[in-house]
């Protein structure tokens, strides 16, 4: 196993961190090189539908990563979102569309980071520049991932070229990608057996402020009414985890995708939080309209202000 | 000026750090967008003869950025590197080939590091996958940088695409390149009218250990006899700067391009230097036959050893 490079994505995997795994890892073994996805936790439902849909196995499960293991990271960079142990892994190359955050590395190594709104479609261009075919089945996992972080592009975080990224891969893998695309969010934004403690640990990253951590989950869901009917349960668990973690905050964005909007609960300062989006931050939540973007729009004000 | 981008290399400016600034704000320009390349300290002599060979004019000096400011920063991305300022500047863009260091930003941005020989070579592929047509003034500029990093070809830290980007450079610019690299390595290794105190500071880059700052400068000669004749004085001079600056070691590597070896001066702990290399370390000198790049060779063990 010590020469296969590990392709891992973030903790808390989402669609894209896990089948831009599955992408790179496939992009590095025609390249000639051994190399296996991993995922550092947990598939949601989106992802399992996704992986479903186009007959893809998932990433076996690793939480940590022995020391010198050779690893390449994909949809992240931050220590605090990377699998355990990263610190004294070998990590070999990076492809992100995030925030440069505090990975350093001992050597030059391969890092690509693009702002675009999907690791995947950074991969694509890969694929295309070193001339790899791009089978169905890949085809499908990436395009899964573009629809996923985009939200069927609705998110401020889409370009042209994610867009462009989907309509040639829904070409590979042949499915009318808005369909499909509607299906797949439909799946992931079943939240009928979630209870509160589970969707305060959605997608749930991790931030280092000046003072120690916030947290900031996401929810993305079709309503959001059945999980703010929830919200007193939703807050008690935010300041649960909140106090469990020593967190300075924790957040809950509960997103509504056909409302393209955002319900923010939060356990931790209401002033910061107010000052973060210069709006009313009471009773532990505060309304977004047009927000979508953790990445774009909810994390960059709460790290200034925290 | 406000909207226009810098684009800057490193503080102690080499070829490289000027030419890939020279070339990156030329590809950006011709992309739509507002550039202009920008130096954070003054041209070294290889440097000189580079532009004057190719009628280039040299970049502005700079030696502070103003906050806000958008930059671009090529070859480099360790902050005690860059221009001063760069914490509350607008980072828009990097491409180098260093291992990363303590950037971090606030947004995704295009950020590609590659392991080779040389930034330019990274500036060839990119304006190649951008189809931007390459003028001979620019590519004579993009094969000194490339010539320069890689001591024509001599450095383990050439690989195949800075030699294939020389032939392609070479053939816009309708240069010799061997005989034109040895010509500009040869003016850069002129030390004629260096003083101990100069030679101390050529190509001086810092980095940061755990417990505080290490310092390693780069001369390279065609021959090291007139450089160590003078070792009393130069260790006088590291030992003062070592001092001016608090750092842990101060180190001053002498490369013999030809003999494809380093003399390693410093003033520091003998023993975490001996250590460092698993050589003898003794009279502030240690001798490392085969070393010719402090990137590749001398940092990575100095920085686990301090």
């Amino acid at each position: 196993m010590e020469n296969i490079i590990w392709v891992a994505g973030h903790k808390s995997p989402d669609t894209d961190t896990i089948c831009s795994a599955l992408a790179c890892a496939y992009m590095l073994e025609q390249e000639g090189k051994a190399a296996v996805a991993v995922r550092a936790g947990e598939l949601n439902k989106e992802t399992q539908y996704a992986l479903a849909k186009f007959g893809a196995a998932a990433p076996e499960l690793k939480t940590e990563i022995p020391a010198g293991q050779p690893i390449m990271l994909v949809d992240h960079n931050e220590s605090k979102q990377a699998i355990d142990g990263l610190k004294e892994a070998d990590v070999v190359g990076l492809v992100d569309h995030h925030r440069l955050g505090d990975l350093e590395t001992e050597k030059p190594i391969f890092m690509l980071i693009e702002p675009v709104g999907c690791t995947a479609t950074i991969l694509l261009a890969l694929m295309r520049q070193r001339g790899i075919e791009i089978p169905p089945t890949i085809a499908g996992l990436m395009l899964s991932a573009i629809i996923s972080d985009t939200l069927l592009f609705r998110s401020p975080t889409c370009t042209e070229r994610d867009r462009q990224a989907v309509e040639e891969l829904a070409a590979i893998a042949g499915v009318d990608y808005a369909e499909y695309g509607m299906e797949m969010l439909r799946a992931g934004a079943d939240i009928s057996d979630l209870q509160p403690a589970d969707m305060v640990q959605t997608d749930k990253k991790e931030f280092a402020v000046s003072n120690g951590t916030i947290s900031i989950a996401q929810l993305s869901v079709m309503d959001t009414a059945p999980v703010l009917a929830q919200k007193e349960a939703l807050l008690r668990e935010l300041e649960a985890d909140r106090a469990a973690h020593s967190y300075e905050a924790s957040f809950l964005m509960v997103t509504d995708i056909l409302e393209e909007g955002t319900q923010l609960l939060f356990a931790g300062d209401a002033a910061k939080v107010a000052a973060a989006f210069a709006a009313e931050a009471a009773d532990g939540e505060v309304y977004l309209p047009g927000v979508m973007s953790r990445k774009k729009q909810v994390a960059p004000p709460l790290l200034g202000a925290f």
